[in-house]
């Protein structure tokens, strides 16, 4: 049994810097044709010069595979002749609340302050992509944000406003209200809930954020991108930490998917006879909502069972050492 | 400014066996006049030839220190000559579901099955111990649980029955709907939400089992035993796991507590004005509940600051280096 994927894309990546960079990078470009490059480095990807950097850092790591990066600023201030000269260079603007995630800390405290931005941002059709959590109690930051889309959504109607990484029930149900809502949602927020973070011994290697939720969210989240909800897409959020920043007293945020997300995904939607709309998840609507057009590549998986590396370099996959029943057999 | 409390109980304590048994009890036994020993080892305490070894081994590990261990047995299913073998030697029998906590494994499947022991240990005025959790979803078990609680309390009118390490809203509420229901509660339940296991970096020394809970759990909790409600204990659950148990890819449960509960009550119970009513919370309350009487003893706490140790040989404390605002001074 095999499956041929067209030219697949994780609308939401954690590239790093410097060594993990030359890590990770062609882990995602050896089975993707393209990926938004989230930009919450220390510092952050908030200016021209930076951003151009950090392209050619992508790139230079990325080297012969065919992918495209669609790189993002991290949200400020921006003036609108900064808008003017980054829009060329970029898919999209990340918000990130304060404190929220890993190097956020820098973040915009006051979403709602920033008005002026969202409108320049609205007529310039620069796509706003959020990390959408309040500072609230640990469960319910994403379901207290829905506020927040909901009074951006209203008031920039026509802003491209993605919801990144969402993980309940709450968030899904906002994908209809408002057109101009999308959203990414991982493969891990599709597989776990709660329960497998701390429902037995305690994983850091499924610690991510927003963390994962209960039952009913999983289920609410997977009927949608099953279905396939048309503004949903597959975003990984792939986030590598070296295995002492995660076995540690203060575990990072994050969980490692990149090599090995092809395949989960192709045992899920398998498993739930929904394999004809894996296209549609992992490329094309993603195409559709930002209109881009990455490299023509065709990824051949094959339902033959793979055991998940133990470790890539210091990083620890999520499920390692676990055996899924599809893997990649052929990229072209 | 000083507190002295006489006799000080600690109702829930893990002493486990062997090395790590020598290195917490003297923890335990030099600030408590007594407390209740959790019979879950491996294999666990559920015969009278391994009663009376643990006993031994207990008594050997407190050395000469003022200290009443009160042990149980583990839940099985007895015989009437077993259970009158057994109940001068036991405070009670201690009941978990299975699989719901460290060693727990061989615990009762279906507690309702058991019921002719709930009607032997009634008649014999043995007190029922019990994790009350189910197998559901992590966030739910406890309250899933309260249902199994209303049938036993109902069924066994005169079965003194505790509910330890209660986590929950719903936990406290039926306190007060079963007069033969009694409750132990954790200090780091009355001051830890899951926000401060899983809300910033993931902290594996915070992870316990039931898991930290809502903060309006966490309220009602604190408020029941500020009153102090006169069915409620202090019964610490102090769980050591060696460090490479916990910062780990599949980490313990237990937060380590034992030789700083009484310093963490102190500015707790003060802060909130309610410094007067620790004595009860610690000690008259489990006197009056289980008709104990432990050697009369005299801790007297300062209000002077203590940094918590990072360790305690291979154990972590909760909250290692931080630093707290009461000690203890002296025990006479």
């Amino acid at each position: 049994m095999e499956l041929l994927l067209r030219s697949p894309l994780d609308m939401h990546i954690h590239f790093r810097q410097d060594a993990m960079l030359d890590v990770v990078a062609p882990l995602s470009a050896a089975h993707f044709a393209g990926g938004v490059i989230m930009p919450n480095l220390i510092p952050p990807v908030d200016s021209l010069d930076r951003l151009l950097w950090y392209t050619n850092e992508v790139r230079r790591a990325v080297g012969t595979h065919r992918f495209d990066p669609y790189m993002t600023l991290f949200f400020r201030d921006y003036t609108r002749e900064e808008l003017v000269a980054a829009k060329p260079h970029i898919i999209g603007i990340k918000l990130y609340p304060a404190g929220a995630t890993t190097n956020s800390d820098g973040g915009v405290k006051e979403v709602l302050s920033m008005k002026h931005v969202f409108a320049m941002m609205e007529e310039l059709d620069i796509p706003l992509l959020v990390h959408g959590e309040t500072h609230g109690f640990v469960l319910d930051r994403e379901r207290e944000f829905c506020e927040v889309y909901r009074t951006l959504a209203t008031a920039f109607p026509r802003l491209r406003i993605t919801m990144e990484h969402i993980t309940t029930e709450a968030a899904v149900s906002l994908l209809d209200e408002f057109e101009n809502l999308r959203a990414t949602v991982t493969p891990h927020h599709l597989l776990i809930t709660l329960d497998d973070v701390a429902g037995g011994m305690l994983n850091p290697h499924l610690f991510c954020k927003p963390i994962a939720k209960r039952p009913e969210d999983r289920d609410a989240l997977l009927a949608a991108a099953l279905r396939p909800h048309p503004r949903l897409m597959m975003g990984s959020d792939s986030a590598p930490h070296p295995i002492d920043k995660k076995e540690s007293a203060g575990c990072a945020a994050g969980i490692f998917t990149a090599p090995i997300i092809l395949p989960l995904l192709a045992e899920l939607f398998e498993k739930h006879d929904a394999l004809v709309n894996l296209q549609a998840f992992v490329s094309d609507h993603a195409r559709l909502l930002y209109n881009v057009e990455p490299p023509t590549t065709t990824v051949r998986l094959v339902k033959e069972s793979m055991i998940i590396p133990e470790q890539y370099e210091s990083v620890v996959p999520m499920w390692a050492g676990r055996t899924i029943s599809w893997r990649v057999a052929e990229v072209s």
